[in-house]
């Protein structure tokens, strides 16, 4: 019989999809550089070169069998090792192969996190604003998400809250740093208290409580800083990392769970994503962009131009007197509404031709995110039209 | 908390696996070549040439965006009508792009037509002999696997014990033809007979049972016949096709599943598996694989070589008075064992360094697998061996 829970989900609505669609249809009415379409997290710059060369390098070698022949299940040997030796240097840290796990980029590497150090039925603890795919990868794994409300004066987190809400069901908290939609970047002292917190809970509860944290925008940082790293805290840390934002390359799917060398069970818990993979269907991402990601890890496309565009979109809407935390990193900004419905200003917004997104998707009312993963030239036009369409329907 | 289940999983034995890296650890002591590996169904063929020519050409085109970006979340519109066209025109069929859902390779096809067709606590009813997997995707849905023992004479389907196993339970029938790892191809007679069961039982059920179809070697057929195609013979049939062997790019991870236009609820199949999709964090085959095969996708590699691997193997153990039904397609052949335990077996048979695959995995007991997916020279000089085996052995 055909599945009905799949089937009713047909009906809810996606905001940002219904958005984008809404400026797809608008731009084709009034031509698509006339909509200031700040809906999605689609990377607006090209692909690191060395990626493309290295891509047409494999293709040329003529070895076809090893270029596109199945990979082992754990994964290609040199692409883990590869990896494990970036994260040491860039990190200090002591991963080896054996605790990296090549996954269908961020969102295979959570959908096998969370399978792995929960059973269903257990809680699976998310810090608002929050990606709004976690609620499917929490809930298909059998569990549920339970949110712990924001602070929405430095989107940090609410550690009052965060303590209350780990209880005997509590199985991992998942956190998302640098963070989709605030772009905030959890600081080192928030890391601290939360190691802290999680150490201190994991005996009350007489198990180890884990962390997922989920880092696809790790390498998009703002001001020189350097996010510090959050496997380095705490050990039971399985770290969720995707080439999509860094090298441009979402469409490709490859992504990986780095597993803590001092968390419990870290010698099992990649054997077991594999495991986790054959009822799942994945399967290992795509042979030949492993082998091209290997030796260019460390590569990434030219990012800087998020931070002009977040600089130019901060300075905007702070002079309208909005409030809003400064972005430490992404493509995402999060300024708080002028008024309370969140999505009834978005709707506003839509007057203008300016596509935002209103926070309540994230877990936060009254706040809107604004993906500027958008040419230059077009965040400089957009901003007279906020301008106007704030002090217009706001002033 | 770590996952008990997974981590109980790791104890289990692969036979597969272990087979293989058993092959690959005496191919250090006495030379690879000296090894006569009929363990692993890894395709051997090369690419086609107007795959690696379509990746070259795609990647110096330099508009990364759009050949490394996201795609729709119900896959990449040009490959979908490419597909419903080949198999418009291939099979007389009558699909359009929206009932073709593209998943990483057959595994993601399977388990996706899973879930959209069952409920958890369902049955699906496989026939043995059955490829291993199945029962993750069908236990990864939270069905139950229920086996229909193997028609040993001819490697169709047994309709009393199906008949027998249908109940009210059933939600689907998962077939897998040309099959692994018999290579058998279920005839016109046995898919006519299969849709009337099917019909009869939706009937006494009060709902339609699904027909999953299983078809990643529908491309390679023996003694220039066509293989009937299942889903022209019952409406309500989800087909699950991939690249991987007929254009050996099992690593790229490129598969379909095509929902028969007269299915039950045809129009939303596509988008429920785009719902199941963000709980198994799935999210879409690679993009350029997508680009690159919707051009050619009715290209193949060479496969005549399965072909004469076949006869080769077929004429020596038949010869050898092993019973054996002639395979029609793949890369597989299913001999009966000279004894009743095949585990036994091929056990004794490593000692000759032949590396044989006990059926018992595949749901039947006292035969073995050969994947002979291996080059030809090798294959003739694997066949004294197999001789003197048998002979000295079993003489």
């Amino acid at each position: 019989m055909i599945n009905e829970t799949y089937r009713a989900m047909l009906g809810a609505k996606n905001v940002i999809r219904e958005l984008s669609e809404y400026a797809t249809a608008r731009g084709k009415e009034i031509g698509y550089e006339n909509v200031y379409d700040f809906s999605l997290g689609n990377p607006s710059v090209p692909v690191p070169e060395a990626f493309t060369e290295k891509m047409i390098g494999l293709l040329k070698t003529g070895d076809t069998m090893s270029l596109h022949g199945y990979t082992p299940t754990l994964g290609n040997a040199h692409f883990k090792e590869r990896v494990a030796a970036s994260l040491n240097k860039k990190y200090g840290m002591h991963y080896e192969a054996k605790h990296i796990f090549p996954t269908t980029g961020a969102a295979g590497a959570v959908a096998h996190a969370v399978r792995a150090v929960s059973a269903p039925g257990d809680e699976i603890i998310v810090i608002a604003p929050f990606f709004s795919e976690y609620k499917p990868y929490v809930e298909g794994a059998g569990c549920v998400m339970r949110i712990v409300a924001a602070d929405t004066d430095s989107f940090q987190i609410d550690f009052e809250l965060l303590e209350k809400a780990i209880g005997k069901k509590t199985a991992a908290v998942l956190i998302n740093t640098p963070n989709n939609p605030s772009g905030v970047v959890f600081s080192k002292e928030t890391l601290k208290e939360l190691a802290r917190i999680l150490t201190k809970k994991s005996e009350e509860c007489g198990h180890n409580l884990f962390l997922i944290t989920d880092e696809p925008y790790r390498d998009i940082l703002f001001d020189k800083k350097e996010a510090p790293y959050v496997s380095s805290f705490y050990p039971h840390t399985l770290s969720c990392y995707s080439y999509a934002k860094s090298m441009s390359i979402p469409g490709e799917r490859l992504g990986y769970v780095a597993v803590q060398p001092d968390c419990e069970a870290a010698d099992e818990i990649v054997p077991m994503c594999g495991q986790i993979s054959r009822g799942l269907g994945h399967n290992c991402p795509p042979s030949i962009i492993m082998q091209a990601v290997a030796d260019i890890c460390d590569e990434t496309s030219d990012l800087s131009v998020y931070e002009t565009n977040m600089n130019i979109i901060y300075d905007t809407v702070t002079a309208l007197g909005l409030s809003c935390v400064r972005p430490g990193g992404t493509f995402y900004i999060f300024p708080k509404a002028p008024e309370e419905d969140a999505v009834a200003f978005c709707k506003k917004a839509t007057e203008y031709d300016l596509i935002l997104v209103p926070s309540d998707g994230f877990g936060v009312k009254g706040f809107f995110r604004m993906a500027y993963c958008v040419d230059t030239k077009k965040v400089e036009r957009a901003m007279p039209v906020l301008r106007r369409f704030i002090t217009e329907v706001y002033g």
